[in-house]
């Protein structure tokens, strides 16, 4: 089947949510950028963010073009409101300290890992050719951040102690992601990528082995935060959101 | 001697700093709505910030009249640049904990409160009459967050370790309170405000007693860290602007 069969506003949605989880776990990952616990993460956590931000844009650009409404790539990524934002809640959660950003950086990747696989046989060319470059980086980033995880949690009594904080503080946002619903369906349905929920095994066999070898009990929440994929975002969002615009909002238009 | 002595564009200045000074601290009060230790401090702090914003709308009133270019008070407050803002570095502090908080704000108010007895009978109307009732306010602010010092600098080891860490962290940001220029030194020589070196004693005077009862050595840096009154900001307060002017950069003359 082709995109064509595709509701245009369904597929700007689809593009967006993806778009913004790139966005929003980019500029959080940037956060970190000269602080680092040491000068080879102060390299690695800007590199990893310059990633998610090229292909935010990439899918932002894609979004531009389907809506055909003139809006630009930066007028979708800097100048929309909280609630129009789209992203999963796990790529908003404050960074907390390393332990807590490594293992939110691991489980976003193992969950985009399998989906940048699936899209790179898309129907729509635009999205296999995004994928077909994204797979490749995320598939560093689950090692890298993965290293992070066995190395954390099978170290000392305080690091152990922060990947176990980690773990219980991320468990209710783990569910979200392989939410399906009417617009996963039809894009599904369509041929362009597939079902988030599609994806939970394969996330389970990346984190599984990591998990084990790092001696950390894999859990999540028997209650999970949702609303993210309809705009319904916690408290860090606005914060995020001021930090993140201020550049576009206070020189509209700036480009350099 | 009264203020049409004064040059237009110096007068604008000075009015400016004022509110500023009074619009950060507030702001920065502001981000302990719902977070304070206690519920009297949940009503404690943002009655103070609400203090200090009142104060602030006033000045920017006064200053947008003097400068009769048509800018509003939230012209001024919201839509000016970093390098425009020209609050003492003291007052844009991150808040820290709850000890550092109550020091800065009796660091602020201590510096105020002979500031405001002096214009109290400035040449200038609109001034004292501001003063007038700032006065009254800003006392209690230091009744208050004076109280805190004693209590937590003579409190437990934990309480009294959190205090002497907040004098630490301040100590560079005492001196550049009270720093003359040709700014200050042209609105003293008008008979409007005292100059800001002169209103030392009174500081000292009203700390000294505080710290005696906490059992705290008061200490300044051997530097101080300047550039406020010019628009040389800390790190802090980008970040800080970009909460705090949100709301009207994103929705541009919003009203309710």
């Amino acid at each position: 089947m082709s995109s064509m069969t595709l509701d245009r506003a369904t597929l700007v949605t689809f593009v967006l949510r993806l778009a913004d989880d790139h966005l929003v776990l980019g500029h959080r990952l940037s956060e970190w950028c000269g602080h680092a616990p040491m000068l080879e993460e102060d390299l690695a956590m800007p590199n990893m963010a310059l990633d998610l931000i090229g292909q935010a844009r990439a899918l932002y650009a894609y979004a531009a073009e389907i809506e055909g409404k003139g809006r630009t790539e930066d007028d979708l990524a800097y100048l929309r409101r909280e609630r129009e934002y789209l992203n999963c809640l796990m790529v908003e959660r404050p960074n907390g300290d390393f332990a807590h950003t490594m293992l939110r950086q691991l489980y976003f990747a193992a969950f985009m890992e399998p989906f940048w696989k699936a899209v790179a046989t898309s129907s729509d060319a635009t999205l296999a050719g995004i994928a077909a470059k994204a797979v490749k980086e995320v598939a560093y980033h689950i090692r890298h951040a993965g290293e992070w995880v066995v190395r954390l949690g099978d170290g000392t009594a305080d690091s152990r102690r922060r990947m176990e904080a980690a773990i219980a503080s991320l468990a209710p946002f783990v569910d979200e992601m392989f939410e399906d619903d009417a617009v996963t369906a039809a894009v599904a349905e369509a041929g362009l990528a597939p079902q988030p929920s599609s994806l939970r095994p394969a996330f389970d066999r990346l984190i599984g082995p990591i998990f084990a070898e790092a001696d950390l009990a894999f859990t999540t929440a028997p209650y999970a935060q949702r609303g993210g994929r309809k705009g319904m975002h916690g408290e860090a969002m606005g914060f995020l959101l001021a930090d993140l615009q201020y550049m576009q909002r206070t020189f509209p238009g700036a480009t350099w």
